[in-house]
């Protein structure tokens, strides 16, 4: 079993409102030392073993074709070893 | 400016049904070496420079204080220098 990790983070230009609600709360705190802020979502994959190459090709078809909407979104592929 | 980014899961043992519905879409669509999945938030914070020391005392206090349920959400935060 491997863990492969998953970023998946608003393309910069794209509106991010809950992002701005975040960076909002956090200023009505008192927290004034935030210029901005951004949420992604981290999607964490047990899988089978097998080599780099294959696990990258495999979780880049899952992120194009489930995970990410590739139109609005990037994201990072990391395998844990 | 400094990028700080905070990565938030579920704690082990709670359950997490997005992770459980990605994950069987992604063995509807043929990706039959995933074990399991996991979805958490990952929030980039761009924030005023300051001491490591005191930026993770000012994160660590954001994440206790609304980034994160701690009761059932573990987080890490990483300083991006």
């Amino acid at each position: 079993m491997i863990k492969v990790v998953v970023n998946i983070s608003l393309k910069f230009g794209v509106l991010d409102p809950q992002g701005k609600a975040v960076n909002h709360a956090l200023h009505t705190m008192g927290f004034d030392s935030i210029k901005s802020v951004r949420v992604g979502k981290q999607i964490v994959l047990d899988m089978q073993d097998d080599t780099d190459e294959n696990i990258l090709k495999n979780v880049t078809l899952m992120c194009e074709s489930l995970l990410a909407n590739t139109v609005i979104e990037d994201y990072t592929i990391e395998i844990v070893r």
